[in-house]
Parts: structure tokens; C-alpha cells; sequence
């Protein structure tokens, strides 16, 4: 870090003669619920200048900080009457620069948009790895890393396009969300492809498109009735970050004078943020730690990165038409500036969802990180955020499917993650998923068996919460984190390029492996679409007897047996142990065989085998 | 179970003629802050008379239930004016059957008694299997069971008296409280010496001594300031219990229509309190299933049965001047009764402290047992319990010393249980412990290795809460439950009886290895006594590396460093990084060594060792 700071010095000695080089956001809109709106205005030796704003615009606040290539520049919305008005800087009298900046108006029932509840199931996506749909921009002139496939770690090529021209193939497993991980600016020289290290905070990166190509894939999900979740990341910038290369404000970033050159690592210990015993420096450690060389630690406890961090959240929603936010690495931030941050978002947007990657591994300190959780309470902590992941059930489901039943093994360990949810203030809100793209393949973990996927993705379906799935595993694709690192869990969506020989894109051309992944996950998914007791209904569980768990949703209208044997062997159940849930019901329909029976004195499930039966 | 209700139907059509069989309790006090008494009274269709006080003592309310012989007369002792009065069962003016009933005077400062805190260390005892100070008692006449010693799990002889004669072996080991395992009347046919089975709620078991003895020895302890915590049993009382085999009301326990002859075994699965999820049968299982076929599940829910709980709760404070209780399978319970019932005594003994074996594995349902606890709250439910088990410390504690670092193992395992004290909302009020007499013997699991008991002792007596430690591990004693069961973890303390080769109550007699165990307890826990510090200071963790744990105690006036290696070679830590902590001290005491030095730049500990510091 020793060269960015020297840069910013040299910055800091710059001459007093200033163009305007970048102003963020670069426009706004009217009639938002908070009307104060800070502008930054970046050129060389700004500071230096006056700021003038045309027909009348008053400042409402200026603040110039260390770094005199800077200025936050605050209006009220509410005040200004003219859809555009000129940012002029002069030195004297003499107009040295000159930015219009624009009001624009927003989209009927902006504020009120739906975002991804319960009813939704998450289809999590690598843009690079999953369809190229534009060769063009596989390597653009501006950007350091040129697109390489034969580097596992290289960029690929995938983009929004790519993305666009498989929308019917995402709605037609049933999937009605879509994450990416980060498609902003990530222009580091190697690595780039996943977009943890960000660039340009307001700029689509162009090897995956524009910001054009963004809203239009927004908007296309949204003609669907489904919805686009950014990948946000508020804990770290890239290195390259054009701030990052000229700070602001030296505490933009958090830095250790005993560290290499600022840097230290954090040591992922984010307990320490509700830890009543936690030592102060490893919790600086923790949350102050940069979570990778190439990834400054962001300082949002600094109100300028929070109102920036702030205004750019709101300015993705409102531009990009989106549905929802999952926020990287949510406890390695400053706890009391996120709670700020996600209050402030969802105060603009009352429905908008957010969920944390809350990666610790009680139920205990995971419900504490959800909004108005007694748990956080207990640390005197609200966080505002709405939905947070359930790292506990992802944790303990591939262990529970390899185990023989005990005391707290087999399907005893998937019963006890429940027995905890009375922790959380909003079960429902909660994200269930058993991989993600930071994680070893499920189909590796079970060596393509998909009797393992179907226990798995049944689970994940029917359980409360949103289920998150991950692109390719619906075709069986597997992949190695301990042997082949983070390329091998996000390898390339085959029929995602041209050149590949099979396209898994069309169902037909799939091979019979991959079929049979892929049918059961379109026809469970597309029927937990209209199951609105999966998405809210309540949950009875019954202890797991011989390693078989069952499990009722239910609502006034309507119940769904879920049964799920993970022995080698057929089980017979004895039915009469769930009279208080079969009351009233006769019979049964599997959902994934569409076949009827009655419900008589027992019911046999095959090995390694799950029903979702709906009762009638 | 049929038998027993058998009995009950013949009871219900016997004669019409009574005399008083039982009065409970059978004397109470004045000035108690409720002064509400409930007396039973129990003979021969004794409900089919008249009740009639002496005195012009006023019946508030008189109770006749389903069973003939009991009526439940409800007096307020703060109207009656006299020491005695009469209890007259008359048939028409014909007395016939009579009791004279006592209101005591009560100690000075009774009401606000001390309870064992965190100031104190819990020293477990089974009495059957501790010291036979009275060869009398070994069999009685009145009592089925015999005493055998060739039994495993017969009687041994080990008697009240014993403890009285080995008090100055306890207090110089620096315990200050004394838990025993139940005491009072066990009549089972077998395997009654561990008294979970009582047959009679106020008397002491013949072969343990008398109500007297017990109050003896409750006495000597307080002149030694020091505590007798009775092992309180609200879930089951014993099949022979002379209230079971004659049963008030046939709801006074839990019978199962589908269970064999009413019985059901437990499930065990008590997490289902607090689940919001959990299947109606399944929790009925877990509470009013039956811990075992001897042992009949009571129905706290009648009023009835928590009066007579309650009452007998206090009766036993009053009498026997008690410090506190252990309450066994607390989860177990109805727990909105058990609220009230812990409510109820302490609302009479302000400082009282009852600790409930919270006998589950994760922090979150630990602490929704504490009283005013966050997680209660969660679940609507507030315990009125002041303290609970850390069964969490106790199932990790263990496995931690015999892994090597990673992410979450070893001192990481360790730490990790720490990191959600914030749970808690009375963190010192936590018991800690490696072991009791339901687990396998710590020196069993490390092979009688006296690093690992000096490891496993330094956790428990120096981080926050009350330590419990249980008879002979500090003589090294072993026990396998999983080869020998119960009776192996709960072996004659040699020396407790007259024909053992090996006394070692006495320390001279001591084998060296022995000695090493003993000395090291006796050393720490000694020093433990004066020390704030540890029982009410604050914790600062530092997360584990290396494999070695380093946290401190400190308050306004001192500061204690515990570190722990748990490695098989030495350690040195280089102490800049725990400034935080060391600022302004320069040297260090070793508590166990008694050696100064002073803090230079590292600290060198040597393998499997703790250091506890005194720092200066």
C-alpha cells in the first residue's frame, strides 16, 4: 500500500488548475423519500476552486476533505425545480469546469417495488462462466485482463448478453431470482473475473456489457415477473479503484502501521462483532483486515464512504429497476454504519429485500444480524437488514446426508438447524442453500449421485426461506474447491460459448445424467412457484426416527408432507404417529410422480429417496 | 403402570373411616413473605369427614380431589396467632383422627441467605459412594434395598455422616459449595443409590442418615462459610412413591393412552421448549414421556402438584438451611410452571440461586433457560431461573484438547464457545464443568494424563462462572460409562471406608500421582477464593493461534493472563500483541509455581501446560 499512498501525496501537491474529471452519481432523480443529495466532484486540485450551481441551486453543504482533488457537494432535491443544473467551477471569475446535472423522474411505483421473498427461488450465477453472449467484448482496450478460457482462473468471456439469451431457459427451471456476483468495473491485471475488487462502483464492467445491458437484463426479468439481485459489496474496493488510487481521505481504508506496507489480513473472525470478550485488536483485525491483497478494507464508519456507499446502493435500484441486494461479506463491516446504510435503502424501498452473507456458523449469532432479532438485542444491536443466510443448515446438510442416525447425527443434525428457529425474528426471510459459488460443488461432495441432489434440493425447497441454488448443478456439474481452488467450482455452463460441443442451454441435447438433474429440479421448482404454503406457511417437524425426517408445511388452505429417508434401505413409516398433521386428509399426491394414493395405516419410501406429497 | 392405577381405584372405594396416615409439610414457619400454606392431609377416605382447626384457625380453602384420602386445607399464617394448633378430622361431632400442626420461628436473616455464586467452586458429590461414616445405616430395616459394595450397582453404605467426618478434606480443597446427588428417601427395589427415584419428598434416606444429620451438615458447612445445594427433582418422582402408588388425581403424572400400561419413554429431545416448529406429539413425548420405567413423569401443570413442589422446595431451604439448588432435567418440566415455581422461592429468598441442568448443546437454547435471557424472549418465555448449565463448554472442552488448530478445532473450539456468552444476560451465573455423574470421567478420557486434568481444571477455574468439579478427579479418580456404565463413574472414593487399603482422604497417604492431581487443585482452587477478579471480572479473549489460548480476567484493581498450550511442544508467544491487555504491568506471578518475572517481549510455555499470571 506504500505506492497508493504515495500517489495520493503527489495528488495532495497537485497544481490548482482543475477540469471536472468525474462527478458520482453522475444524476439523480426527483421526489425521493430522502431529498438530500451528496454529489462528488472530482478533478485536480478542485478544493482549490469555488463551486457554483446554476438557476439557483443552493448548496446545502460543501465539504472538502484532505485530498484537494475532491469536493461533496450537498443539495435538496425537494428544492429544485429545474430538471437539470449546471455544477460550475470557477477560479475567480474565470468558469474552469462544468458538469449538467440531471433530475430525472422515476418509474411509477419506484418506491413500492417488490423485491425476492420467500415466494422466490434464487438462481446464483458467475457472469463470466456461464454464456458468452457477445464475443465482442471479451477483451475491451480499457481493461487489463483479456479474456484467456484456458486459464482456469483467466476471464472467460461470459456477460450480461450471454446471461439474456438464456432467460428462458433460468424461468423454465423455476428459478425466479437472479444473483450475479459483481459485474461492476473489476479491472485488476489477473483475478478479475470474479468482481469482488472493484473498480468503478457505478459502471457496469465492459467486458460483461453496459449499464444499458444491466437495466435491459433487469427489465426483461422484471417483464417475467422475476427479479434482479445485485451482488453489493460494501467491505472492501478493489486496489485499482480510482479512489483507492487517490484517497479522498487517508481513512477512506482502514491500514496498519504494523502491517505490510498498511496491509494486514483479516483473520475472518467476525464472532468478535457481538464477542462481549473479544479482544480490541482482533476485532480490528477482523473487521479492519483486508479480506485479500487486492481488496482495500472500505472505512464505513467515515460518513462520506457511508453516504457514498449509500447514494450508490440507491442509484442500482432506482436506475437498474433491481429487486433485491445479497451484500458480501456482511459481518466484516462496521456494524452500527450497515445498520445505517440498510435502514437508509429500505426506508427508500419499504418491500426491498437485502440479505447478508452472514457466514458464522450458531443460529445464534446468525439470527443476531437479522433486523430486530432478540439475539442482536442481546448485543444491544439492530441491524435494519432483512434476510440473512442460513450458514448453519449449509453447513450441517451435506455432513447430516453421509451419517447413519444418532443422537445429533444423520437427519437428526438437519432436524436440530430447526430446532433453532425461534431465534430469528423472520424465518421466512432467511436463505437456504446448501452451495454457493465460495463453496465445494454438492455434486462433488456426492460424486454426481443425484439421489444426494434430489434429498438436497427437496430440502432446500421446502423448508422456510428463500432457496438458493447454483448455476450448473441442475445439470449435475461438480467441482473441486480442495483440489482445483475457486476455478473449479465455477467452471464453464456448457453451450455457454460457441465452441462448445454440447449445448445444456437446449434440454434436449442434454446427456441422460444430466436430464435427469435437470427435470427434477424444473418440475420441483416450477411447482413450488404457486405453493404459497411452502413460502409461508408453517412448519411442523417431527424427531427423525430411523433417518428418516418428515416434515408438514401448512397453511389454513392446504398441507405438504415432505418425507425424506437417507438410509440405503426402503423405510416404512408407521402414519399414525402424524395424526395430528394427516387429520382430515385421505390421500396423497407425490409432486414429482404426479401419482395418487390413499393414506392408509403406513406409507414406504425407497432409499435415498424423498416425497413431497400434497394432502387431500 | 396399570398396577399403580389399580391401587388408586381401590383407595377411591374404600370405607368412609379415617385416620391422619401423613400431614405435609408436616410443620411450617411464621413470616414467611407468602403466607399462603397449603397443608395435605392424607388418610383413609379422610375427604368423606369434616376438617376442623383448632384455635380459631380459618380454612381459606379446602380442596377434595378424585381420591378420597387426601384433602389440601389452605391456612394464611399471617392470621394465626398461635405457635400450634390442631388439625380434627370429624365424623359428625366424633373426632376422629387428629394432628397438631406447628408454626416455627424462623433464623434470623433467613429470607436473605447467601446462595453460591460465582465466588464459589461446586465440589459434586454421589454420598452413596463417597465416605461411609456410619455402618449402621448401611441397610435398614424399613428400606428394600440393601447395602452390598460387590454390586456395581448395588448400595455401597456411603452416608451423610461420611461427608460430615471429610469436611476438612473438602474445604482444603478449596471447594466451597457442596452439591449431593439426591438424598432423600429412594425406596426402588435396585439401583436406588442414585435417589433420582424418591419415595419420600421430606425425609432423608435412612441409609444416608436423618433429616437431622442433613441439617447437621448444612450447618457445619455455613460455619465454615461454606454452602449445601440440594439436588432438586421436580420431573419424576419414584414408582414407589407413597403419593404414586396412591394417587391424588390421576393427572398428578403423565400417563400414555398408547404407552405401555401409561408408560412412554422420553424422546429426550427437550429442544422442542423452545422450537416453534416442533410436532405436538413429539414435544409431549419429550416432557411428559418418562425419564425411565421407574420413574414417573409429574404434572407440574396441576396446580395441586406445583404447590406441593413448591412448597417442599422451600420447606427444605427453611429447615435444612440450604445454599442452593441444582435442579435435575430442567428442560424437561413444564416450563411455565417451573417459571412460577422459580419464581415462588426466590421471590421468598432474594439471593437464592437455583442452577438448572440445561443439558443441551448450543448457546442459543442454553441461555433462553436463564432468567430475563434475550432467547427467552424470543420464544415468549422468561424462566425466572438464575442460573444455568454451560453444557456447551462441557461437550467441546474435551474434544479441543485433543485436536490440532484449524479453523474450528482446538483452543478455536474452545474460543468459539466464549463467543456467544453475549447470549447470556448473566454470564457469571453460569456453572462450568468438564464432567459429572451422568458423564464419562474426564481423567477416563485424557487416561489419567495430569496435564490434561491441570489444562481442563485452569479453563474451568478462571474463566467466568461458577466451576463444578466432581468427588475424586482430583485424586485422579477414572470411570469408563461407556464400558461400565453409571456405576463406573461413580466408584467408592478410596479411604471412604474403614476396610480400604488406601485412605486418600488423608494427603500424606496419597500415592505421587495422586498427589500431583490433588495438589494442583487444591493449589488453584485455594487461590481461587480470594480472587474478584475471576469470579466477577471481566474476560479478554485473544482467538487462539498456534493452538494456545490466551485470555485475561481483569477488573478496576487487578488483572489475571491464563494461557493455555495445547500443543505437544512449547510455545513462545510474542506478547506485543496483547498490549491491550498488559499495559502498565511489568511483571508476572505465576500462581502455581509462585515464580515472578518479568514481561519482556515473549513468554515461553512449555507443551500441554497453563500458566495462570498474576500480573504486576
Amino acid at each position: 500500500m506504500k505506492k497508493i499512498y504515495t500517489i495520493f501525496a503527489l495528488s495532495a501537491a497537485s497544481v490548482a488548475f482543475s477540469q471536472i474529471q468525474k462527478v458520482e452519481p453522475a444524476f439523480w432523480w426527483k421526489g425521493m423519500k430522502n431529498p438530500e443529495l451528496q454529489i462528488l466532484v472530482y478533478g485536480k486540485n478542485i478544493a482549490g476552486n469555488e463551486i457554483e450551481l446554476s438557476d439557483g441551486v443552493q448548496i446545502k453543504d460543501i465539504q472538502k476533505v484532505e485530498n484537494p482533488n475532491y469536493v461533496f457537494v450537498t443539495v435538496n432535491t425537494n428544492e429544485i425545480n429545474v430538471p437539470k443544473f449546471k455544477i460550475n467551477i470557477k477560479n475567480g471569475k474565470k468558469n474552469i469546469g462544468s458538469y449538467t446535472y440531471e433530475l430525472k423522474e422515476r418509474q411509477a411505483n419506484s418506491a413500492n417495488r417488490e423485491s425476492f421473498t420467500s415466494k422466490d427461488v434464487m438462481y446464483l450465477i458467475m457472469p463470466d462462466r456461464f454464456a458468452n453472449g457477445d464475443e465482442k467484448n471479451d477483451s475491451t482496450p480499457d481493461l487489463i485482463e483479456k479474456a484467456n478460457r484456458n486459464l482456469p482462473n483467466g476471464r472467460h468471456g461470459g456477460d450480461l448478453r450471454g446471461i439474456i439469451n438464456n432467460l428462458d431457459y433460468i424461468q423454465n427451471l423455476g428459478a425466479t431470482a437472479v444473483w450475479l456476483t459483481p459485474v461492476n468495473e473489476d479491472n485488476e491485471k489477473v483475478y478479475s473475473y470474479h468482481g469482488y475488487a472493484q473498480t468503478d462502483l457505478y459502471k457496469i464492467d465492459g467486458r460483461y456489457g453496459t449499464n444499458e445491458e444491466y437495466r435491459e437484463l433487469s427489465q426483461k426479468l422484471n417483464k417475467r415477473n422475476m427479479k434482479l439481485v445485485i451482488d453489493y459489496v460494501t467491505n472492501h474496493w478493489g486496489v485499482s479503484h480510482w479512489m483507492i488510487k487517490d484517497l479522498p481521505t487517508k481513512d477512506w481504508i482502514h491500514w496498519f502501521n504494523d502491517g505490510e506496507n498498511g496491509f494486514k489480513r483479516s483473520n475472518y473472525k467476525t464472532t468478535t462483532q457481538f464477542d462481549t470478550n473479544a479482544s480490541e485488536v482482533d476485532r480490528k483485525v477482523a473487521l479492519d483486515g483486508w479480506f485479500d491483497t487486492t481488496m482495500p478494507d472500505i472505512n464505513q464508519k467515515n460518513p462520506l464512504v457511508l453516504k457514498y456507499l449509500t447514494q450508490n446502493a440507491i442509484w442500482w435500484i432506482e436506475y437498474a429497476e433491481l429487486g433485491g441486494f445479497r451484500v458480501d461479506t456482511y459481518p466484516y463491516n462496521d456494524k452500527e454504519a450497515m445498520a445505517k446504510w440498510a435502514k437508509a435503502i429500505t426506508d427508500e424501498y419499504p418491500k426491498f429485500n437485502i440479505v447478508g452473507e452472514t457466514w458464522l456458523s450458531t443460529a445464534g449469532q446468525i439470527s443476531a444480524w437479522q433486523k430486530g432479532s432478540k439475539t442482536g438485542e442481546a448485543a444491544n444491536y439492530n441491524s435494519n437488514l432483512p434476510s440473512v443466510m442460513d450458514f448453519m443448515l449449509y453447513g450441517d446438510l451435506p455432513k447430516a446426508l453421509k451419517e447413519k442416525e444418532g443422537w445429533d447425527t444423520g437427519m437428526n443434525k438437519i432436524y436440530n438447524v430447526f430446532t433453532s428457529d425461534f431465534l430469528y425474528p423472520d424465518i421466512n426471510n432467511v436463505m437456504v442453500f446448501f452451495e454457493n459459488h465460495d463453496t465445494e460443488r454438492w455434486n462433488e461432495i456426492f460424486n454426481d449421485d443425484p439421489k444426494a441432489y434430489k434429498l438436497g434440493l427437496t430440502l432446500i425447497s421446502t423448508v422456510r426461506g428463500i432457496p438458493q441454488i447454483y448455476y450448473g448443478s441442475e445439470i449435475g456439474m461438480r467441482g473441486d474447491k480442495n483440489k482445483g481452488g475457486d476455478a473449479d467450482i465455477r467452471r464453464d455452463f456448457p453451450g455457454g460459448w460457441k465452441s462448445d460441443k454440447v449445448n445444456a442451454f437446449n434440454p434436449s441435447n442434454q446427456t441422460s445424467e444430466q436430464k435427469e438433474f435437470y427435470q427434477f429440479t424444473q418440475k420441483l421448482l416450477n411447482w413450488r412457484k404457486g405453493k404459497e404454503v411452502i413460502h409461508t406457511g408453517k412448519t411442523k417437524n417431527f424427531v427423525p426416527q430411523n433417518n428418516v425426517f418428515v416434515y408438514f408445511r401448512y397453511n389454513e388452505k392446504e398441507s405438504v408432507m415432505v418425507v425424506l429417508n437417507n438410509n440405503e434401505k426402503d423405510e416404512t413409516l408407521d402414519l399414525k404417529r402424524f395424526d395430528e398433521s394427516l387429520k382430515g386428509f385421505s390421500k396423497g399426491k407425490d409432486v414429482i410422480s404426479n401419482q395418487e394414493f390413499l393414506l392408509q395405516n403406513s406409507l414406504t419410501i425407497p432409499a435415498k429417496t424423498s416425497m413431497i406429497i400434497e394432502l387431500k
